[in-house]
This record gives structure tokens, sequence and C-alpha cells, in this order.
């Protein structure tokens, strides 16, 4: 293999050109279930997904949600706009490092650092002038690469342009939710 | 203590006129810090937050992230946008949960699922005119709750908007990187 980042460069080449070739190689459905479990706390799980119209199995993962005790919570686990930021910095990870290694950038060392600020005035239903969610978030990137400034900046700029979680958090998204009663 | 699904009504009642009458109170800053650990790898971790200008401490947990094999990762853990689905769950969780307290409405059982779908090619960097995060996401509330189905579709209304993460995901948030070179 030729590894970049801990990654098959020939795979990942394998699977850019399959996706080029076959754009329904690229179409994926991810799933999570969330069962609340009292007060703030909730597990997800998370394991099968979706690839071109055929279910991929997957080993199930389960992720906590709690508040913190500020929040009424027994923090059995990070809260919701929490995970949200682990999200951002898991997929900057991904499209960082699969990026580079397209590029023959090799990521000696990687770490991001996230705030958001929120006013929870608008989730506790205090003022409709004030949102519920982060209303800034900010971000760093640490990184120690092989390459110059100028080449980092521009795959900082294509890491902006191609990562799922960051386009989903800074753009809109639609998200219809439907009512179920047992 | 007076009980609503598992939280302190009494509680929950001071928080928000605490909120109400000092806002700052209600003023946090979540942090998250992501280490990338190679390949489509990383671990994030979380623990202290700031509350109206204070640090909160906070053990600390960390979260794995990582790909499935179709997509060249060891499955570690689930992937970004599973990881964005599971902070939407956890949120609507404590936005019902919350909210039902708040109104008198005791839940008996809620779970949630969650699909997204997602065109790789915009992560790929193989097409500008597909967005590389999900198109579109479904969700399903199932809840079995001791009020009419009237009370709880005005409680789904008003979870729609006092949720951190859905109103995240559905509208823009600014979110700034910043780069740095080690």
């Amino acid at each position: 293999m030729t590894g970049v980042n801990g990654l098959d460069v020939d795979d990942l080449e394998e699977l850019i050109e399959g996706a080029a070739a076959d754009p329904a190689q690229a179409s994926f459905t991810f799933k999570a279930e969330t069962e609340w479990t009292g007060g703030f706390a909730s597990e997800t799980h998370i394991s099968d997904f979706v690839q071109d119209g055929t279910t991929v199995e997957s080993p199930e993962f389960t992720i906590t949600g709690d508040e913190p005790a500020a929040l009424l919570g027994d923090r059995a686990g990070p809260n919701a706009v929490e995970h949200l930021l682990a999200a951002l910095g898991s997929c900057l990870s991904v499209t960082y490092a699969g990026h580079a290694a397209a590029k023959g950038i090799e990521i000696e060392d990687m770490r991001f650092e996230f705030e958001g600020d929120i006013d929870l005035r608008g989730f506790l239903g205090l003022s409709d002038e004030v949102r519920p969610g982060y209303e800034a978030i900010r971000a760093t990137t640490h990184i120690d690469a092989d390459a110059s400034e100028e080449a980092l900046r521009e795959l900082h700029e294509e890491v902006k342009e191609t990562s799922p979680v960051y386009d989903n958090v800074t753009n809109e998204v639609t998200l219809d939710i439907d009512l179920q009663f047992e």
C-alpha cells in the first residue's frame, strides 16, 4: 500500500474514481435512533447504513447525551450542543486527512479547538429574539504538516468547501419531523 | 421534589425565572477539542464549559469518530454525519422532556428515528453542484404521553422553535476557523 496519513492512497483513488464513474456509489443514507431515558438523558444507537440502495451492516455504537447539573442533568454524557462540536471535529479531521492524502501532504499532527456561544433564553422559551442554537462557533485548526503554508492554506479552503458537517452547520438543511402517537 | 419526566419542576422554574431576571445566567460557552488519531479516526474531548463568564468544571468525556470500511476507516466509532444525527436526537429529547415538564405533560416513552441522505461526490471534490453535507434529514418522533394529540402537536411546534441543534442544523451559523501552523 502507498500510505499517506494512515490512508491507502490507491484505495482512496479507487473510491474517488468509482464515484466519478458511477455516482450511485456515492449515495449514502446514514441512520440513528435515539431513546429518551428520563430527565435530560438519552441514548443514541448507530449501526447500519445504506450505500447505493444496499444496507451495509455495522457494529452498534451507543452515544449518551445528558446535561450538566447547572442545566438539571446528571452529566452522564456531553449535551447535545457539545455533541454538535464533536461532529464538527470528527468531520474536519476526516476532510483534512483525506484531502491532504489526495494531494500527497503528510500530516504529522493535527488537532482542533471549538467554542460555541449560546444564550439559553431561546431554549427556555424566554425570548423570540434570541435564537435557540449557537449564535457563533469559533474553531482553530492546529496543523503540523510537511507542506508550505501556502499549500496548507489551499488545503484549508478546500476543506471548508467539502466538509459535510461544516456545510450542514453553516448552511440550511431541510429537516422534516413526523410526529407519531404511540 | 415535584417531578415530571424525571425533572424537578421547582428547579426547572427556578432556572427559567433566574434567566428571565438575569439574562447573563443563560449565557453559556461550550467547548470541545478534537485530536486526529490517524487515517479517518479522531477523538474529541469534552469537559468544562463557561456559564456567565465563570468556568464550570466537568468530568471529561471522549467521543471516537471513524469511517466504516466502505469509506476507508476501521469503524472504531460512528462517523461525523452520524454524530450529527446523535446531536439532533439528544437535543430533541431534552427539548421535548423540558418543555413537556413545564406544561405538566408526563411522557411515558419517547424515541426518535433519523435518516440523512448524502451524496459523497461533494465531500470527494467531484462536483461543485453537489453539496458536501446532508441534502435532507428525515426524523420521526414516537411519543407516548398523558396528553391529547392537540397538546402534543403544540408541544411539537414549540420544540421546533426552541431546540438548539434543530436551529443550528436548519438555519445558518457563523463558523470561523483560524489556521495555526505548528
